[in-house]
């Protein structure tokens, strides 16, 4: 890409003469804005990012809020989905520019000063729920947006409202039935607690396919805030209840990790646990997960925002003429050794 | 904060008119504009950043190569730094672009790119080698920058390379004292292959500490490219050797996290073994590791690039007037229970 410096040396000018010719042509004599011009155009050079903005209104950046730092294997999903999207975008010749905020409040502060100040085009937004500030602001302001997450309790189909999701439950779903078909009679659950969109959702894939009465259901399922420690707590609970699980499905590879741990020193190694978001973590230790098809999340994000190959933002649609939200199916990713027990490596 | 919007509200005029006030005054009704300017001093408005931006040609934007996503076990330190970045930057009232690259080369096309646009202030580069192209040419440019990790290879002490970076030869041999203190007498190193500045600066911290001598010191070392399955079977490897080590230290949380799984299945779970980074990880499983003081390293790189608290990008140096580098010390987290042989939660 040819930069300012390219076409003063190829004009034989200052910088700030190539400056002038694009911003102010008027002062500039004639045969020199000719010699200029003529240099921007064999160089192939586009002006400066931010006066193009300036007269378009539009730059060509991304804004996404990073989340808060976690335990860190939950959250390296939302990571993930960050350089995914940095990768994807820098495709596209689009930029991304990440904030921190402490809430949602906060959050939709900094999205008005990025939009007001013509510094994010579009914004990716993580986990919207009904009555959410951000996207009530964003639609009434018709500035584009997409989310990565159903917008809970709202009207799924609203097309003001782009969005991409992962189904959950049909993964657990999945899950559930591979181990009910290599044998598993009992398939606990431990998940988050309801109201939940996300959670509810991956827990109802579990009851949909456990082929469990529901006071059996009831003695086999746990709920409780994400965790490595959680899991393993609950996990020891269900295995030494009176209706003890033979497999263990969980919403998260923090409460998988946890209850494979306690399976482990249980005596019960082979406990088949199955995870969710397929983390790094989980590759290591040799836990099953529900993979969450990242690339293609971002792929449709983006396809949303901006079209299939364009790099101009799409305005908020009005109508159902076009589709407004994909719904991505996810992958189990089986894994046969536990890695804590036998403290070997066969491969993932 | 307040938005032109807001302005045009409250001097009752449209936004365009607030638009002209700003940018082209002269055409604006003498009374009109009198009332804007009266209302953007009352409101405090700021005038259109990439306004701004072109007047003064400073936007207040720093930019941040994400790395590849690797194992997301090491990995994630970086994603910490990245988070602390936002967060601190936030705080200076600064924005934080982020993007990614195929190797040093393409990152320096970015930064050539982000910079010409006006679209970066000040870049922060992670792991600069002596001979670096982005770091050359950002000097020859007098483009603001800092580096985490020091320039090996080079002059540490050049002026115009401004660096942050954690004393990993300091922590490793902390650690190696602190295994030697409790009784430890043949406490190995799994590390990474030479020539590595960061892997071995780390490797001296421990064969300083070690107490051993050179041939004792060969047997009980081994270099690897970082994972976990390369800990577990260098970590197998040692252990069922002649001289078998009594505690082993890592240059990563990675490899650690694999050497416990091998003492672990080993049945040596009480063995103590340290690894480097400190990760969501190392909590999960009860693993000691030396942490990065990412908070300091993100505040001493704001610092050398913004001053104490300004928000105006400081020229590169000439001169060894002020400093122009730090280096900080990391910490070791010690951690008693090894999880994945209890199983249980006694907390961090």
């Amino acid at each position: 890409m040819p930069t300012v410096d390219d076409v003063a040396q190829a004009a034989g000018v200052s910088r700030q003469t190539v400056s002038n010719v694009l911003n102010s042509p008027a002062i500039v004599r004639e045969t020199t804005r000719e010699r200029v011009e003529r240099a921007i155009a064999d160089l192939g050079y586009r002006p400066h990012a931010s006066a193009r903005r300036l007269r378009t209104r539009r730059s060509s950046t991304i804004g996404i809020r990073l989340d808060p730092l976690r335990d860190g294997i939950s959250g390296a999903v939302l990571d993930r989905f960050v350089h995914k999207l940095a990768e994807q975008a820098d495709a596209r010749d689009l930029r991304v520019m990440i904030f921190t905020a402490d809430g949602p409040d906060d959050e939709l502060a900094h999205i008005r000063r990025l939009h007001d100040g013509s510094d994010v085009d579009a914004f990716v937004l993580i986990g919207t729920v009904h009555g959410d500030v951000r996207q009530q602001w964003l639609i009434e302001h018709r500035v584009p947006f997409v989310s990565f997450g159903r917008p809970w309790g709202g009207d799924l189909a609203d097309p003001r409202h782009r969005w991409v999701d992962v189904d959950g439950r049909a993964g657990v779903r999945d899950a559930v039935n591979r181990l009910r078909a290599s044998g598993a009679e009992r398939v606990a659950w431990i998940g988050w607690p309801s109201p939940s969109g996300t959670g509810d959702e991956r827990r109802a894939g579990w009851a949909e396919a456990c082929g469990l009465d529901g006071a059996t259901q009831a003695a086999l399922s746990r709920s409780t805030e994400d965790g490595v420690e959680q899991g393993a707590a609950l996990a020891r609970e269900l295995l030494s209840g009176a209706t003890a699980p033979d497999a263990i499905v969980c919403a998260s590879d923090s409460l998988a990790l946890g209850a494979l741990m306690a399976a482990t020193a249980a005596g019960r190694p082979d406990l088949p646990i199955v995870g969710f978001d397929n983390t790094p973590v989980a590759g290591a230790v040799g836990l099953s997960s529900v993979d969450q098809p990242l690339d293609e999340v971002v792929a449709a994000a983006l396809e949303l925002l901006f079209g299939e190959s364009g790099g101009d933002v799409r305005p908020n649609p009005d109508s159902n003429e076009e589709p407004t939200n994909r719904l991505l199916v996810p992958r189990l990713v089986e894994r046969r050794s536990n890695h804590l027990a036998l403290g070997g490596t066969t491969g993932a």
